[in-house]
């Protein structure tokens, strides 16, 4: 069995557990507000990778933690995601007609819908996180600690702040000190979170904690990198996204400050960089190590 | 001294206590993201009430807490209302230029940064309110409970179904029950759980709790009612706002359903309500007598 082969199996069954929870998570909105509901649950299902979650879940693992406890917070993680994608999408921002090769979310309900739909993903994650019956084994501080992160990486100071970078340099000549600011906030944060959360919730030391956040940090960046160089070669039936969208739009990427080649090699050897801030775990830490190799080799 | 002076100083102090605690925990954005940070202060610093927030601290001081204490949750429920003014005045929503006095946030930095800076707001809320090191006094687990009921209360089962269900309604016949539907979600959700957040956060008892919710529930509603019957009738140079938008937009409101002077009796009988809730408090209630008086007598 190839190690490509148990990937695959693995990452389906997480998806399936996280799809799962995620149904069974979600509040039902009823009455007069039910198309908020349809909103919600369009974007929530429409076949998202999953991989906050599955990162979340895996670095639980990787400290000897239990995955099914960090199932709430791996949710929260994927409705802050999937939030920003909506009002990513907008008219007012990048104006996408289409995401993963269906019509967004506003194309369907309309702009007023859209926003407040984006608003309630965002503030269902918190008041999951905050559902002191689904963690109970987990002692009220650490789930505080939690919280706090995910709001940190998510807000002003990360992904947000990222947003409001990368919308203000379109059209405009960016260094690299700028690409980065952008890049390590608008997807960084939230995947750094990803994996420090699972680790925070699950006990983990300082120590196993700092190794991980090297982890999450480079494969954080590499992700980004890698949906740059996607963006401008990728196949548009793959990625469900207008290839060279970032190109006609003006958006800074690695590829446009940096070039294809060099965005390759950096993108490698962050992977590398990551793979060898976990090498002191033991097979716990198989999947991460997976994780961080198929963001090299994903199409989409 | 008569009621009213004393009210006037109250309130006076009690908002520069929230101003300054406000202007103490706002993260500062630099950078590439500056402009985020101009957003969110411009609406958070543009002259609000502060209602939200003073009720919060009543309630803690009602039932015996140190108001000081409660100031970090207070400052987050002005953060989340300032969040869905924002989102609120949107050209996708209620398109309007023009907010106590001064224009939207929109027209100042445009709908994109005036969407991220509210949903920086809403993040920054949850951000604050986790905090650790601002509420040592305060047990964890009552602090989650605190964050689960504000998260609700702004989510989709609260503030965000109600504005869907507002937005839903436009221009169609409407009956009192989806009135009731909107109004109790849309803006009392919130004032509902700034009333009973105060009061968790100091310890309340049930009895006590389920009085402060009894007065909270109802002059949310009364609230409301008052600002619908100030739409019609008030006077633009002191609400900010253009008199008869509502009308003009096909809104449903309670004059629409009910009349003015029915629903001016309403409001009233909603304020009597309230005060009966909590006749059982000392004179630590003295300011939440007062708030719910002052609702039926503002004139923005």
């Amino acid at each position: 069995m190839s190690d490509k082969f148990d990937l695959k199996a693995y990452l389906e069954e997480r998806r399936g557990l996280v799809n799962r929870a995620l149904q069974a998570y979600m509040p039902q909105v009823r009455g007069p507000a039910f198309r908020l509901n349809r909103a919600m649950h369009y974007s929530l299902f429409a076949g998202g990778k999953r991989l906050r979650p599955i990162l979340c879940l895996a670095a639980a693992e990787a400290v000897g933690g239990d995955p099914g406890e960090a199932l709430p917070v791996a949710c929260a993680l994927e409705m802050i995601h999937t939030y920003s994608l909506i009002h990513d999408d907008l008219p007012a921002m990048d104006d996408d007609d289409c995401r993963r090769g269906i019509p967004t979310n506003h194309k369907v309900f309309g702009e007023d819908i859209a926003i407040l739909a984006g608003d309630a993903l965002l503030t269902e994650a918190f008041s999951l996180m905050s559902r002191r019956e689904l963690m109970e084994g987990i002692p009220p501080d650490r789930i505080l600690a939690v919280i706090s992160e995910v709001a940190v990486a998510a807000g002003c100071l990360g992904m947000i702040g990222g947003q409001v970078a990368d919308v203000r340099s379109e059209a405009t000549a960016v260094d690299a000190e700028t690409l980065y600011f952008i890049h390590t906030r608008k997807t960084g944060a939230m995947i750094l979170a990803s994996v420090r959360v699972g680790a925070l919730l699950s006990g983990a030391g300082q120590e196993n904690l700092d190794a991980l956040s090297t982890y999450g940090r480079n494969i954080g960046l590499a992700f980004q990198i890698v949906d740059d160089i996607l963006n401008v070669e990728g196949d548009r039936l793959i990625t469900g996204k207008s290839t060279g969208s970032d190109v006609s739009r003006g958006k800074v990427t690695f590829p446009s400050v940096f070039g294809l080649e060099e965005s390759r090699r950096r993108a490698g050897e962050l992977v590398e960089q990551s793979l060898s801030a976990i090498s002191g775990f033991d097979e716990s830490a198989s999947a991460l190590r997976m994780l961080a190799r198929h963001i090299m080799e994903r199409r989409s």
